[in-house]
Order: structure tokens, then C-alpha cells, then sequence
């Protein structure tokens, strides 16, 4: 159930009709909009009871929600989410693009220093690389942990870039939350629905990953979750679901970008990295997403990704991220978009690592 | 097997080593090159002998195929296949993008007409109509068959766009043949092997549709049949795969673009509408699939899609079209391409369905 | 729409009613039942209109068919149809479980016999073989054609057996007709309408595999082309369906068994063979075929699988032919059905190729 | 690595050579078989240096094990893992089967003795009830956690029932493994690795289920994860798989039962409640479970479906429960099985709802 404030409502009657709802057994969520404010209720069982919400100061209007999500539906947010970094140019949503780059594992301070100086340099304003990794095998490399999160701190300052790195579970969340700028949830856990709960009790923005076999209301679902206990700045980012198709890892699901615009007001990032899985096939994917309207992209650079401990095969070079860049410069006033900090090297033409078609 | 001839062989000499090869008990297919021209060998099970190939005038090698198709591989022709329409400045694969666009169903002369119209204005090179129509169901409109084909050549006189349309058995396929520009073999009909051969025994291009759950190399395979049977013009044309998800009515697996061109030198469409089933979500996609290299879109327009026999809700309005066309000519030249026509009409504000983020 | 006639009808009345329908511009399916006759409506495009249908004499009730299917359904014929070879004792459909088997293709006189004479003697009622081979590569062995059709028409004068072979097109869709007993449509054809008409025509039982990627409505909706035109002899089969899995060819999808009693009259195999793709796969899924309620089972018997032309590595042995027949000998009894010939060899303990769990 | 040591190697030798394991920085995992112990090997990146273990007093062979699970691989351990509840006749694994049934939430404790009752009665050794429950609504039932907890114990003690139960974090994991009998990791959090981990430091045995897109490989790789932590006793579940197809909640695949079986020592359990959605298929399905070869079934019975909390529409009702037992005391014998407890309560033949083809 959604309340929707007339356009003139104070603070105060705002603040009235979120303690009714208390009083009623409920959860109010103000969600300030450009004209007015509305407020989400949760915590009921099936219909709510209205109780005598609209008969209260500066209530316009009391409306059922009919969707399973609620406060992801634009029926309760109208505008677009747009995330922000107080004091930095970096913004997820709205007309600037958002560029998150880096390598699948942070190996070592050379390594994370090297790709970051070079993203930077490109005009990414994000910096992603993984502390804790989740491996299919117990065996394999399972991350730096808190040095990695160190280096990355590290990477913010000397960079001025945003930091993003992925939770494993409750413990690592926390120390995520303190030392990073977005809490990454990983596809195999998009149904963690206690990592979930957890990551929505934080004050940090979350980038929730699609499910391997996720449909579009359990991914908007998933963003419920973390939603209903209050953290209203979440990311979502499609990845590849699995299909039969054996061409790339995981078969890239462009058309869902359109589709969570229409029912969300979520921003939606595209990892055209582990989707493909496969480096010739990242920059192709990541212009595509620009063009379906992705709210920006997420992709894995490495400068040595043949000597990578995860992922070297899907990792572009830094003159590829360079040449994605440029593409992406060029696509994005088509959909209304720019990129905030331009290019800022240009592709030499010795490194192209060519990769369309000729 | 694959007998590469020198830059300078003449004529003569390629016929005398397609002679050996029919001596030998198998079949040539010459396939001319920038270069030089390459013979490819079928009919052998099995590594075929290769009797004294290699000693024969103007040979400069003959080389093992290591995939299971042939002719559709870019180790048996590196450059791409464009096809040509003699006469006209269509082409398909190439520095030109091919646009085809038109009706599901060819429902009446009036509407054919209205449509075509409106997308030649826009600039589209082939127009599509269904004569035939493969439907789930037997007791759906199954389309106007003859009656359809005679209007599309009709319009080809009237506007000058190359006619598209399907055939589903070995009976309508001739008919196709006889008054078409390019044969389509739909989705379902992908795996038709009897099917596949005749078209290969026409010299016709062929429009191959991916199956429904066809992976890249049965794609490719199935592209062979028709190559093998001597038809060296084919089109791969991705409309989506099928999946779990449910928030359109198939998947629409782009990446398959960059896969193909690396493969084979066929040049590869993709088709939005079938691939999504809805309005709104075939502009993005569109332009997605531009954006990813692929050699052109085919999509559904309709000036009255709520009254359609079929496929309305997929089919955009023609102003939709004119949007779409203006925004993949922006996006064309970051990839190398260009639309050969431009397009000709504008975009009337009033017009505009938006389908872009805001 | 379909018309019930009252328990006491005359042929006569019967015949007025099928002739009123003709009359309203319709076809009539009479459908006999163990109570009465039903009277399926096919030829309306939407509602049909009831004209006086209910008035006329004989007629118990009109009534609306819900379903995409209709002839298909068993709204229309309640009773399960069971499909019976007169002058024999082989049945699909009821209560004797249906076994076919028999190699993928016939590769010689020799081979087809050998095998034909094993599961004759171990019970089976039907011989399978392929004549014509639907193969993803245009090179690889494609049948022996009409000498195959004439080995098995021997093959059933010797051994009893009712044949089963693959039709692939229209063409050799007469000769099948012509020499076999039962028709087989292919996965890859299942949606191929134009062969599926053609089927129709005939008036020999159709056994119609399930496509790859096909719904239960979608296959019933195949079945439902052959049935509205006339042939009314459909047997379902289920072989597996495309995933991500990968530890067998398909995906056997077992649950459409119950799903397609439920919902048709039609008779449902199952296809352990093709399947699992692997010969140690096929008894554990035959087992579970029969234990699932399906009408009975069709496998791939080869007595030297290592040197088959095709399918070598899902071809189960003869005495695992016979083990098979063993176990469902046991199980049938538990869903109401029996093995008609019972089962005439023995398994010799030597020559167990174990498939069970320890 | 494996050390495979000789038929009479004394404890002292074993103890001798994992001593030597952790001196070369690896651990050791004694696994006792029949015949004799083998000892695997994990904590080494790539190839373990084998030192002088071969020289080492009872050892027999030193040898690679190429998959990438190891201590789940048949290859270490060769005879089938059987799982024992000291006190009690039930096992999993083995010749008994295991038979797992109640409802899907624990929703009061009148519910949960009602439905215990009766699955005691018909001889199911272990009893399955939510405590946690992860839901894809943040708004939905969520469970009675504790309260649930301490109603399952009570049902042990009363009718003797071995207790199942789900850990949906790691907190819930510490409560469940205090509580229950067999913690169940539920498809959702199939490759939630931290949780695995935290399971395999415990000793109890742990149900895992196979995610919803989860290879045959990654489900015995997230089995490793716990394995390598030293808690031997993982039961899998196959619970459905997402694919295309609609007409079950998801796609049962039997055939993983057999696959397991010739890779993994590892019991298997199959979830036809789960898999299918739907009360009408869960007989069917259970019964060709057994026959595939499965350890045993998990279901859910309630005795008010109607009016359940959650996941009403599978649960089947305690006389159909009675029914499935005496149908897979029929089977059982085929697969060399048998059920521990008979079945108490025969079929009363008014409470049928029949699920057998007609």
C-alpha cells in the first residue's frame, strides 16, 4: 500500500502520517519524489488495513500496490534512482553513465595500482575488484580479504575513484560496508535473503547482481529485500543467465534492461565480463548495453590477464577499455547519456585489440 | 578439406583442379576471395584423400578443415560474404546495413502498401511480409499465400525494396523462389534438413532464422546444408532463444553476433520483435543489436498493429520506425557502418512513442 | 466446440448432426467414446457459431472447448485412445505397455536382423530403424532410404514385429506410409506443419516427438494439426528437452507424462535413448519412464554399438534388453499395466552390464 | 592427491602418513573404506608435491584424482557413503531407503503432530518441517524459527522420527545443527560458499540441495566444500531444475540420480514436491525417482493443503502419502531396495485420489 502526500505537504504532516502507520502495526518508507512524497507501507500480511490514513493532513491520496515488489515499483517512485557520492562527480542513474572497471581479484597493491591508474585515466569513475571471491572450488583462490579492501581504500584516495567489491556473507558485509563505496551481492546470491536483510540494514548502496536462473520479478524481488529494511539505493546488474547456448559463458539478457525501466525506477548496470566470458566478446556486448539504455557498465581489466589468478580469459586490456570508452562516448547521446569525465586518452592505433566487425 | 589456389591461378587452372576433385569422387565449390579463390571439398566421410591435389598447377595448398561445417567457416573464406541484388544498391553484409522491415502477415493489398510506404521512406532496402505463416496453432490464419506473394511483387515494383518472405515446405519454397528476393527459412524449419537442401539447390539468398534452441554450431551447420548443396548466399538472421525468463517471449542472445563473425564469414541479422514480443522493448533492442556489429536488423512495423492478424503486439508503429532508423544511423558509423539511404524522413515530435530511459 | 450426443444415439443421428455442421461451414471429427459419441468443431476462426445444433435430434449438449487443442484434449474425448494393429496383438495405448526398439539407423540386412531377432525374442512388439536420418551435419551418413524400409518390411514378416521409422519430409513421408506401421515425426520436425498436415492425410498411427524446446502446449498443439485433419492416431513421445544441463544429451522431462494424462486422451513413450545420449543412463530412465505412468518406452538396441553408424554410445546391448524388460516386467503391475508378450528370454547372469545402484 | 594405503595398514601407519600430510602443509582426510582407507589430500593450488609419501610404511599407491572434486569423487572413496543415526534404524544411503516427509513450514504444533503422526504411521523414518524459510517475498510467512525448532524435537521423541530442517545462515546453521537431526542447505544457497564451509565444520549430517541452474559438477564441487572441512556425511538433493517448460514448477532431472552415482559416493535424494509444484505429479514422479535408483524420497504431506502457509498446491495428503509408500515397497525390490519400516497403514480405498494412468 502506497500513501501519496499532496504536493504542498509539510515535514510535519509527513512525519504524522508515518507514525499512524507505525501505530498501525506497520513500516513507513517516505520516498521523497521531484513533486511530492510518497510512503511505502510494509509489514503486512496481505491487504493492508487503511485504516483512516486518508482522512489525515496532506494525504492525497491511499493506493494499492499490485505488484509482489512494492517499494522497486515505479507505481511507488515515479523518477528514476539516482545515486550519489556526496563530494565526488560520480552518480549511478540519470543522464551520466556509470563506468566500473578493474580486475576480477585484486592480486597484489602493483597489480590493483596499475589497472586503476589506467581506468582513471580512461574516465571510469568506479574501481571494482574482489577481496572475497566466490569460487565453484573449495581449491581455488579465494581472494586477499582485508588487504585487498586496504588497497582499495587506497586506490579512492590516491584515484579519486569509488570503490565496489563484493559481500560473501554476513561477516564480510560489514567489513565491506566500512572500507567500500558499493556493496557488491554476487549472482549466487541474489536469494541470500539473510545477506540481503543484513545489506539492507546498512547505509551504503548495494549492487545486486542478477541470479543465474533469475526471472525478472525474483530479481526485483531480491531488490525488495534489501529495500524493505531501508536501504533505498540499490543498483541492479545483469550478468548472463544460463541457457543452453554454449558461445559465451552465460547468455547476456539485453532485453532485460528495457524491461526493469518499465516496472522500476532501480538504475541497471550491464557485466558484459561474465556474461561472455570471453574478452573478443566484451567490448561488442558493452556497446549494446550503452545502446539498450544500461544505466552504465561494469567490466573486467586486467593488464596481464593471461597471468590473472580468476577470470584472465574475459578480461580486456586497458587499450581495449580505452577503445570501449571512445564507442561508448560516441553511443551515448543516443539514448540522452553522456560519460561525466570524457575520455581522456585516446586510442593509439598500435593497441587496438580489434574487435568489430570489418 | 580446402584447397587454397595462388594469387595468380587462372581460370583454367581452377576448373582442372575442380575436374581432379570430381575425379576423385567428391564435389568442389569454388569460392572466390579478394585474394585468391579457394576450393572447398564435400562429400567425403570422413578425412577425404587427397590424391596429388597438392601437385597440381597454380595450387598453393590444401588444408585440413578442423570444424564440422565447411563452406560457412572463415578458414574456407576469410572475407566477408556480401550479397548483392544486381540493380539495385541493397546488399546484405558489408559496410551497408541491411534494414528489412514490414508486416507479420501480408493481410491485405491496402495494408501491405501503407506500410511499405512508410518504411521505404524511412529508408529500409527490404521489406517483409508473411505469405505463408507457420502458426502453433492449426486453426490460426495461416496467410494469404499466393494471393500475398503477387502483392509483395507488386510493391517491389512500386517502391523498390527487395521482398523478404517465408517458406515452410518444399512446394512453397518454388513459389518463393519465383517471386521473391530472399527466401526465409524460419526458426522452426532451422533443423528441416530436406528443407535446407532444396533452398540449396536454389540460387536465391536464403534468410536462415536461428532455432529456437539451436546452438552456434548447429546455427552454422544448418547454414552448410544449404551452402553445401552449392547456394554459397546465405543469412544468418539471431530472433532470440528460448529460456526460463519470462519478460519477453524469447531471450535475445546477441552475443551470438561477435561468435558468428569470428566463425564464418556469413553476414548475420538480428531480429527484435520475434525476440522480444513486445512494442516497447524493440528499439533498444534494435539498436543493441547495431551496436554489437550485427549487418542489419529485420523488424515488424505495422500502422495498425491492434488490428493485426498476427504478431500485433510486437510490431512498432511507423513512426517508431522512423525513430529507430535515425537512431541506428547515429550509432552506425562507431562501428563502420553506414544505412545506404539515409534516412529520409524525420522524426515529428508528436510522433514519438518514447522508448528511450529518461 | 463439441457436440455430445446422448448415450442412445443412432448412427443415423449421428450422421444428420455431421452433416448439419458441413452445412454452418465447419468440419466435423465424430469421435466415438465407451458411453457415446462426441462430435469435435474444428474450422471456426474464434467462437463458432451453435446454430441449432442443440436442438437436433440425438444431441445431449453443445459445448465450448477452452483449450488451444481441441481434438487433443480430453474435454472432447474423455476415455484414453488406444491405438490397436489389427491381426496382431500389439497395442499402444491401455493397459499393455508399448515396447519399441531397435537401432538408431539400418546399416544392413544383417545388422537389422541380428537385432530385430533379440528383441523380438525379449518381448518387444515394435521394431524401430531409421531410413531416413535427420543428422545435424549435411556429411554425415544420412540412411540407407528405401532398401531400409524393404529390410524391415521383411523384418516384420519374420519376426512379428510392427515397424516404426522416421519420415523427414513429405516425399519420403508416402513411402513411409507406404511400408511402415507407425510414422515417426522428429524432434526437429515437430513443429514442421506443412509435414504434420501431410501426416494427417494418411491413416496410419503417428508417433510425434517432442521438439527440444517445446511446451506441453505446444506440443499438443502439433497433435492437434495432424488430428484436425482426420488422422486421429497419435502417439506423444518424450525424448528430452534442451538445457543447461550437461551430464546427459537432453533433459528427460518425465513430469509431462502425468501432465499429458491429465490433460489428453492421447498416448505418451518416453525415449530414454535419445534422451540421456548414454547407453548406462538408459535403464535407470526406462525404469522410471514406466514407473511415471508412461504407456511405454521406446530404445535404441544395438548388438555391436561401438561400430554404429550413428548413436553408437546411447545404443544399450541386447541383454540389457533383456534386463530392461525384466525390470519393467516388475514395475508395470504397480501402474496397472503389463508387458503383453511377458517376457521370453532370461537374463544370463554373465551377461549383466549393471546399471543399478549398489 | 590420494594415498591409497594397504588392506592391513595399522592405525598407527594411517596416523603416520596424515602426520606427514600436515608436515608437507596439506591436510589429510582419512576415509575408512571396506576393503582399506584411503586417505585424500586438499589445501594444495594445482599439484601437491607428492614428498616421499609413497615410501611411507602402508601405503599402497600415491595417485592423481583429475577431477576437480575430489573427497566427493568415487575415485577416493569407492564404496557408496551410507549415513547412520546411532540409536535408530534410519540410514541414507545403502540398502534402506530413506523416505522424508512432512509439511513445508512447521505453522503451529496441532499442524505438525497431525501430520507426523500420520507419515510415522506409513513408515517414513525422517521429518521434514521449515523453520526458516527463505521466500522470494520479503512479505511472505518467513517461518516460526525456534518455536518450530522445538516442536520438530518433541516430534522425535514422540514417533521416533529422525528431524530435517533448513539453515538459511550462518546463524540459523548453529540453531538447526543444535536442534536437528540433518540440516538442510536449501537450492538458493547451493553455492552460498560461507554457509557450506560453516556446515562442514560441524558434525551433522548435511542435505544439500542442487540449485535451480546447478551442473552435475558445480553440485558435487559446493558437496566438496563441506567435505573439504571434514564433515563427510553430505546427502544430495535433486529438486528441479528452471528450463523453459511450463507445465511443472520446475523440470525434474531424474537422470542426475544415475550420474551422481557413477561419479560420487554420495547418497541421493529426490525432491518431487519441489520439482513439479503440483500435487498431482508428486506420486508419478516419486515412484520413477525410486525406479531411476535414487536413496530415497523427500516430500510434502499435509493434511490441510488448503489451508497451508506455504507451497499448499505439492503438498500431497497423508492417504496419498500411504499410497506412494506402498507403491515404492513395490519397486523398491526391482532396484535391489527395500523400505526399512514396511508400510504400518495399508490404503483405505475411499481416501484414494488416484494418480495412476486410467
Amino acid at each position: 500500500m502506497l500513501v501519496v502526500m499532496k504536493a504542498q505537504a509539510t515535514p510535519e504532516e509527513i512525519q504524522a502520517v508515518c507514525d499512524h502507520i507505525v501505530q498501525l502495526g506497520y513500516r513507513p518508507h517516505p520516498l521523497p519524489g521531484a513533486q511530492r512524497t510518497a510512503i511505502g507501507i510494509t509489514g503486512n500480511q496481505g491487504e493492508a488495513d487503511r485504516g483512516n490514513l486518508e482522512e489525515l493532513s496532506g494525504v492525497a491520496e491511499v493506493i494499492r500496490v499490485s505488484k509482489p515488489y512494492k517499494l522497486a515499483s515505479r507505481d511507488v517512485k515515479e523518477e528514476d534512482t539516482v545515486i550519489r557520492f556526496p563530494g565526488t562527480d560520480a552518480t549511478i542513474g540519470g543522464r551520466n553513465l556509470a563506468i566500473v572497471a578493474g580486475p576480477c581479484s585484486i592480486e597484489s597493491r602493483e597489480q590493483a595500482f596499475a589497472i586503476a591508474e589506467q581506468v582513471a585515466a580512461a574516465g571510469a569513475q568506479f574501481f571494482r575488484g574482489g577481496a572475497y571471491k566466490p569460487r565453484t572450488s573449495p581449491y581455488a583462490f579465494q581472494g586477499l580479504g582485508l588487504e585487498a579492501l586496504r588497497i582499495m581504500a587506497e586506490i579512492r584516495e590516491r584515484f579519486g575513484l569509488r570503490i565496489v567489491t563484493e559481500a560473501i556473507d554476513n561477516q564480510t558485509l560489514d567489513l565491506v560496508a566500512e572500507w567500500a563505496d558499493v556493496i557488491q551481492v554476487g549472482a549466487r546470491n541474489m536469494q541470500n535473503f539473510s545477506l540481503l536483510k543484513h545489506a539492507g540494514r546498512l547505509r551504503k548502496p548495494v549492487l545486486l547482481k542478477r541470479g543465474m536462473s533469475a526471472t525478472l520479478d525474483e530479481f526485483l524481488m531480491a531488490a525488495e529485500y534489501i529495500l524493505s529494511e531501508g536501504n533505498y539505493e540499490v543498483v541492479l546488474c545483469e550478468r548472463g543467465v544460463r541457457t543452453f547456448a554454449d558461445h559465451t559463458r552465460n547468455t547476456l539478457d539485453l532485453s532485460i534492461v528495457p524491461a526493469v525501466q518499465r516496472l522500476s525506477h532501480l538504475p541497471i548496470l550491464v557485466d558484459p565480463s561474465h556474461a561472455t566470458g570471453k574478452r573478443d566478446k566484451v567490448l561488442p556486448m558493452a556497446r549494446a548495453a550503452i545502446a539498450a539504455g544500461a544505466d552504465g557498465v561494469l567490466v573486467e581489466v586486467h593488464h596481464q590477464p593471461e597471468k590473472a589468478l580468476s577470470d584472465g580469459p574475459q578480461s580486456i586490456y586497458p587499450s581495449q577499455f580505452v577503445e570501449m570508452m571512445n564507442d561508448i562516448e560516441k553511443i551515448a547521446p543516443v539514448v540522452h547519456r553522456k560519460l561525466p569525465r570524457g575520455v581522456h586518452v585516446q586510442l593509439a592505433d598500435a593497441d587496438t585489440h580489434d574487435s568489430k566487425p570489418r
